[in-house]
């Protein structure tokens, strides 16, 4: 499934050039145009149809936001020309502790981005199919599994691959704005009429319900920051190229979203449950033919795509985090295609916990999904401003203000996020960030404890050995036995065997061993142990527990175990070298090794 | 659950009363009055209402069978006073093949029993609280795990505390029976009225139809065998007494069947889904107050220990056939409570799966029921006309035509049962106790040659010791490296430390444990092993390897692992030392062992 081992030399590097740059690292931001207005409508339909009008202003809003986060992150690609995560920037200015912050808030945000992406594509996919409505989570779910299985075979990250549907969805979701606003295709379409009344006024509606429809179109906005990440991916130079993406990234996202603010408000879009905003908005543009649904499915694909990029980040954050010690080790460890497989599954399974509770709506998910973001976009902005400070290069001052206005915005509008959205979802990133961080703590804290307790950095005394003492428990006499006696011999002259006797009566045969030993002679002193309770592992266990009180030997046992060459042989026989090896686990100290005998015992 | 570990000497020795032995090796062959008379009806309703009316001749019939079996197994007490299972006696008079076929037909039978009582039981139950009926299959599995738990405790063979549900249980029917003869109290039920037409001929429904309602109708002859096993359980004089209970048994079971049958016929009663005959009867007779709903909850219980001497039967029978190697070993090891669990579960498991394959209808496992059992008649019965011939006492001639008429006639009904009722459940057992077989031939025929490929039975060569050689894997120079050389040096003054390097190169860090290595200066070599792959496993297993090939060495591996005090903070180290052991476990001749380090490491 996974397929083989791969070795690092097998690894090409990637150099990718600024158009390849936005189907590598901006398909996030792209593809939330699929949900970003819909999002603004979902709130603004609380107020009436009247106040569905208000999506132009509010998308207004959001493309000074997004210039405002354009031109600020144009500027940490300056000044972290080897990759500038919010996790990196903040640790390094703010210190770990807020470091910790911004990778809770990236460990949400990622999460979130892959369920969001996932749901919306399969929204994309159910409007153009109504019939394949009630699939929706075991559709999700699927792509899921896809997104997974692609990744941990490494395959996670073919910007080139990519290129295609991302060119197929830019130029698409272009033609049918163009299309939308020349010259409508598909007003034959059922129209769903125009409101008789005007738009209330702002005073009419309340502020906090535009706010609220601010902050929900604001998940419009989330993964601008990727390309900053990601400047060690492109070609020399870097950071013009990345600087160059990030700006085609803005002017894209910006036209998309103001000109299908305008052509929901031109055909009078309301939200629906069977239909996503977008779908309606091709609907009426083009008709539902096929353009309709060559565009509806490449938005599924592009979608599963920004999936995928959260794949690409957050098993990455999560070994930069196991190895600062805020997270277990094995997050640090590379699976045999290289790739950080832990983070692959946890990312999976966080993602499809939430897919399943919220049924793969995504518009359940959106309340959560800004938080995280912004308060990355607030400390990663803050932390530069520190930078500028302490550095001050040319025009620090022009620069420092601006990251600065930025993170205030967006540390405002995160504010927002929490209050308005609280009920509605917002909590649960409120509680899982501080969750995180409790974690991270605890985990570096035992780590620190445990390498104090394993003596790390300290030189330790010189090792030295002492006399050891091995026992052997045998059930009786036979080609193995020897066997495994010779293996005992060779670790020490010392050997005891050892042999329980069920003195329940009616099995028997034990004493047998006594004297098949006594004929054998193997120059082995063998021990007899009576009991009579029915478990060998027991008295086996006492009695090397009164060897280790008695004796200052090491004390080594060897549990010889029969290894059938066919597995399904394995059953046939007895798995009381398990249960002992596993009595004996923690002794410490003490050396258990079982000993496989292959036999090769097939029906002839 | 399953309560502390028991003692060979706190396992009291009951001896058993006549009456005892009823409630102790009976309850099958008494409770089978629940489902027998049913059987008949179900398989003559097929026929019409008018044919009902055979059950009396038919019962009568089945009445003159059990006169034969009983008298028949008072005769096989006299020949195995210490207990003559059918397995036991066909394998000493027709040798282990014969044998063979006995032990599978029990194990189905055995199997049937536990989930035919548990379902009539259960039917029991639902007909006097039909509100019930939907939840048929839990309340059955429920009964089941009762059952198995108490099994699991070795509380399973009180005969002492089954003597009380017993007497109510014979009682009880007894009362209904003679009320519903002499005057019915019931009679004020709704009446299903009677028939207009009399009886049909026999030649009208023909032969075939009377024999498959004799052979359903046998099903209440399972169990008479019971007591003939148990004999040793008796107090002395045994023989007498096992004959004496056995003797009481056919004529309760004789005179219960016999009541049932006129009383069905004078009631005119229908088999239904919702209601047992044996209900029906009840209701009938002494009306549905406060005795039917003791009567019927004092079925349910007795038909349930019924299920329960199964659980007594079947595990020995299993450690029998282990201890003989047609089965895994497994099956002859006792647990802590001196039970054999695996036997219980497999029985469990077995008779659980019945239960919900037919979804707790008796009459869906009626078909299957008799055949094991009448074979396993049949084969004991022909084994002991074989011991009379041998051994000749005084009348043997009259007891071995006894017996053989008692083999011939059960043959005869064991044939008409699997042709009669082969669609509709016989094939069941048809196939499995060929597959049976086949499973004990086989895994014998594995015990023979892994015998052989041990070399059991002949004197092995002294064992000798080499010299041996320890490989370390380690990490980093810390207390506890120095802990597992010590041990390492303690085996062997050959030690060899070994540690990888991963040429990916981001990581780093690997290049101090020489540096650290270096400074400490142990006096045990460290071997650096370069990879560019991201296992560490396999360049170890590599190292180890080429040693194996190079050497003569006796070879050990001692792989550390820490074991933090409390087991959640297991998943903060890594998991490479079980990766390695088990890609070094199958290499003959290698003894690896991991060496567990205690660490205290809890935050403070």
């Amino acid at each position: 499934m996974i397929g083989r081992e791969l070795s690092v030399k097998e690894l090409a590097k990637e150099q990718i050039t600024p158009v390849e740059g936005l189907s590598a690292l901006s398909l996030d931001a792209l593809t939330s145009v699929a949900y970003g207005p819909e999002a603004i409508l979902v709130v603004l339909a609380t107020a009436g149809v009247g106040a569905l009008r208000l999506i132009l202003p509010i998308t207004i809003g959001i493309v000074v936001l997004l210039a405002l986060l354009v031109t600020s992150y144009r500027q940490v690609i300056d000044a972290y020309p080897k990759g500038g995560g919010a996790y990196a920037v903040s640790r390094e200015n703010f210190g770990p502790r807020t470091g910790q912050v911004a990778a809770a808030a990236l460990i949400v945000d990622y999460t979130l981005t892959v369920a969001v992406s996932i749901a919306a594509g399969v929204g994309s996919l159910t409007s153009a199919f109504p019939s394949l409505i009630p699939e929706t989570v075991p559709i999700c779910l699927g792509i899921l599994g896809v997104i997974t299985l692609l990744n941990l075979r490494g395959l996670g990250d073919g910007a080139r691959a990519f290129l295609l549907p991302t060119f197929m969805f830019i130029v698409g979701l272009f033609a049918v704005i163009v299309v939308g606003l020349v010259h409508p295709l598909g007003l034959h379409e059922a129209q769903p009429g125009k409101p008789i009344l005007g738009p209330p006024g702002l005073s009419t509606i309340g502020i906090l319900l535009v706010l609220k429809a601010f902050s929900a179109g604001c998940s419009a906005l989330t993964g601008v920051e990727a390309i900053a990440n990601g400047v060690p991916l492109f070609k020399e130079p870097r950071v013009v190229r990345a600087k160059r993406t990030e700006l085609l990234l803005g002017v894209i996202l910006g036209a998309m979203l103001l000109g299908l603010a305008e052509l929901s408000n031109r055909f009078h879009v309301e939200p629906r449950t069977t239909q996503t905003v977008l779908s309606q908005i091709m609907g009426y543009a083009v008709g539902r033919h096929l353009a309709y649904y060559v565009v509806s499915l490449t938005i599924t694909v592009v979608l599963a795509l920004a999936a995928n990029t959260s794949f690409g980040g957050l098993p990455v954050l999560t070994s930069l985090l196991a190895r600062d010690r805020y997270l277990p080790r094995l997050f640090a460890v590379r699976d045999d295609r290289l790739v950080f497989g832990n983070g692959i599954w946890a990312l999976t399974v966080l993602s499809g916990v939430l897919l399943v509770v919220v049924k793969g709506n995504t518009n359940a998910l959106i309340p959560m999904f800004a938080i995280g973001v912004f308060t990355g976009f607030t400390l990663a902005q803050g932390g530069l401003v520190l930078h500028w400070w302490r550095l001050r290069p040319t025009s620090w001052r022009r620069r420092a203000t601006l990251n600065g206005v930025g993170s205030v915005v967006t540390g405002v509008a995160t504010l927002v996020f929490i209050f308005s959205k609280f009920t509605e979802g917002a909590w649960v990133v409120v509680v899982a960030v501080p969750l995180l961080i409790v974690l991270f703590r605890r985990i570096e804290a035992y780590y620190v404890a445990s390498d104090e307790q394993s003596g790390v950095g300290v030189v330790p005394s010189v090792p030295e050995g002492k006399d050891t003492l091995v026992v052997v428990p045998v059930t009786r006499v036979s080609r193995l036995t020897s066997q495994v006696l010779s293996e005992a011999l060779s670790l020490s002259s010392e050997v005891i065997a050892v042999t329980v006797v069920f003195d329940g009566g009616d099995e028997g045969g034990h004493e047998t061993v006594e004297a098949d030993w006594e004929r054998w002679h193997p120059g082995v002193r063998l021990n007899v142990v009576h009991t009579d309770h029915a478990s060998v592992v027991r008295p086996i266990v006492a009695f090397v527990d009164d060897l280790i009180a008695k004796s200052n030997d090491q004390i080594v046992v060897l549990i010889p175990v029969v290894v059938p060459e066919r597995l399904r042989y394995r059953i046939l026989h007895n798995q009381t070298d398990l249960a002992l090896a596993a009595a004996l686990r923690r002794r410490p100290g003490l050396v258990v090794a079982r000993v496989p005998m292959s036999i090769d015992a097939r029906n002839r």
